[in-house]
């Protein structure tokens, strides 16, 4: 794609902070980071979401997303760390090829995702879940 | 763990909206949902993190997420979703027992992660990849 960032990292038409490669994925330090050491895990292949990926791709991004969260969080000596996919730009992805981040967190670093926990209505769950099941 | 809510949906003891089960893991509705249609993919053994998981689990929950993600966006008609692992309690790990959320998300939902984008010091960066180059 060539307007997309990721494929000109891909492609080394744009340089990044490179760390681990595979046949089917890059990895690189984000340049914008939530904390220092959050990256970046990106299938070679442009694809926009989670739902494109081969089952390669998938399995290569998530052996390398947990590689380096091992060896970020050893880096950075972050104790904890959020794996985070995003899908559309209502879910909050900018960069529309497919991508996993991995973020350190540690106590107080002032991130949060603003969680909120959600009720069904009676009956609602289980409607929902004889949808889900027909889509499989 | 005989105190851990998750070991206890595994074992039967409690009851859950069950999705797609596979050896390794189970899966099933979220009963606080960030939007209708959030489940759960959870790893049968019982571990703590990301870090924990063998590659039979962590290939196993990462396929059963997309599958999920197909069936949870096809059932609620949500154009975006986020997949989302949370690791220690600095991360927003609620229940410590590894787990995948996948979260179907629309324009409006009213939900964001606060997304924050911090800049690195001169140097800062390289340093910092080296280090995580080294902890591989």
């Amino acid at each position: 794609m060539q307007d997309c960032v990721f494929c000109k990292i891909v492609g080394g038409q744009i340089p990044a902070a490179a760390l681990v490669e595979t046949d089917e994925v890059i990895s690189f330090l984000d340049i914008a980071p939530v904390n220092p050491g959050h990256c970046l895990v990106v299938p070679k292949r442009h694809v926009q979401s989670l739902l494109d990926l081969n089952e390669n791709e998938l399995v290569s991004c998530i052996l390398t997303a947990q590689k380096l969260a091992r060896s970020v969080m050893k880096a950075t000596g972050c104790p904890g760390l959020n794996l985070l996919q995003n899908n559309d730009r209502c879910a909050g992805q900018l960069v529309p090829h497919a991508h996993f981040h991995v973020i350190p967190r540690s106590p107080g670093d002032g991130f949060s995702f603003g969680w909120r926990q959600g009720r069904y209505a009676e009956g609602e769950m289980d409607r929902l879940r004889q949808k889900i099941l027909q889509a499989l």
